[in-house]
């Protein structure tokens, strides 16, 4: 998917809502966990009832490696799963020297059909390029994060700026709005303001928003630019809305309350 | 494996060689790659040949993700194969905040049985302890790594130090040589010197010998400690020793030549 398409349909829905499949067997209804597929049924369920309000999904790689091949494959069915009409977000956090993040992108955008990789920025330009070179793909480097390890070193000054601003100002001179996004949590958003100064047209994927924390409304008022240029992720929020079987219902009306709420904040 | 096991391996064996399964399936022999499970009885092949040389294997996890489902089934056969005498590492670049990082953990250290990981600093304290909590297993954290990135953000100034000393100085402040230690690469093995004075008994585990140009000579003057703390890595230059089918007996000779430089340097 390219940035336009990307926009059309955060235009089309009025939503920047992106729902995050961070599925975690032991959190899932009691009566899905002894189901042979259990991952994958869930995501189904949950895909299909917040299709209409959102427009990404965001794979929280770990939790499907934490079951091994098994969860492999749930990434997988899941990925295929997903509509087209979705934009689609490994979030995975790689990054490691140009042969190697050469192969991860190939895992990531060729294997697996993902439109974007979330990758760590520490290991500099080489680690990051090789993601770059994939057409309508976009590689999502780490901003500025939502944890609180955050003031650790993202949040020390590095000459006068701080390592995040730094980050982000290098980066961006590496790839363009139409093949790069950045990563910056909701936990930080009196920081947006800053952001949006260094990287005026990129896409933010903002996580951190509901359980972490992070306030919609300051996310927009600070994030948003001429063609919204955000995506804000929602994960526990929706798909552990509820623990019974009603749960795909009840993340449908949370995913809906959230695009309700995005869609007073669009300015177009 | 704990770090009095470490020890007793590389004094049994005079050798501090690790050995990378950076496995391409277009890199290997040719009359492998037609074989259904062609990564794995590559692997089995090498470690049979190398495992009398070495006392570690690094599995650089981007190469099996790459085929997806099928690499990580060959990755899982992998790490089962390797001798309980050698210790393992998961070469995959993680962090995440503290509970997805706990999800990572849970799937290189339970699922996978590796005995390290290692991973990404960027995030700071949250996205490493969970790796802390595991009993005889270790979290290798990028210190300075090998690539030419390394300038970009590595070797910045955040004050009077470099990134990387801080990131080295801060982190170590979390773990201990029991369960932490830090990746260096050879080919910066002139500052190995003062990552020394950082942590003078945490075990280095330093790629980029042979291919990207480190000297084995140059890291150990710098590098080695009382306990030998060095894990020096080599892929390429030992799995791709050979292109036809005595590739196993040549990645067992180039093996065999490190271990005899090895030993020629440790001091005890």
């Amino acid at each position: 998917m390219n940035r336009f398409q990307l926009v059309q349909q955060i235009k089309g829905k009025r939503s920047f809502l992106c729902v995050g499949l961070d599925t975690d067997i032991t959190k899932i209804p009691k009566h899905l966990q002894s189901h042979a597929n259990a991952i994958f049924e869930f995501n189904k369920s949950i895909i299909d009832a917040t299709k209409d309000h959102c427009v990404a999904y965001k794979i929280n790689t770990a939790f499907y490696e934490a079951l091994g091949v098994k969860g492999w494959e749930a990434m997988e069915q899941t990925v295929d799963y997903i509509p087209k009409t979705h934009f689609t977000i490994a979030d995975a956090k790689r990054g490691d020297i140009g042969n190697t993040s050469s192969q991860y992108a190939k895992a990531f955008f060729e294997t697996l059909n993902f439109d974007s990789i979330t990758v760590a920025p520490y290991m500099g330009e080489d680690s990051i390029r090789p993601f770059m070179e994939y057409e309508n793909k976009f590689v999502i480097v780490l901003g500025l994060t939502s944890n609180k390890g955050a003031k650790d070193f993202e949040l020390q000054k590095m000459g006068d700026e701080f390592l995040y601003e730094k980050v982000i100002s290098k980066v961006a001179e590496w790839g363009t709005p139409e093949n790069l996004m950045f990563v910056v949590g909701a936990t930080q958003s009196s920081e947006l303001s800053n952001i949006r100064k260094l990287v005026p047209d990129h896409f933010l994927l903002v996580p951190g928003v509901g359980f972490q924390g992070g306030s919609l409304k300051e996310v927009s008022e600070h994030g948003l630019n001429k063609d919204c240029g955000l995506l804000v992720n929602a994960s526990r929020a929706i798909i552990y809305a509820s623990e019974d079987e009603s749960f795909a219902d009840e993340a449908k009306i949370i995913a809906q309350q959230y695009q309700q709420e995005m869609n007073g904040y669009l300015n177009f």
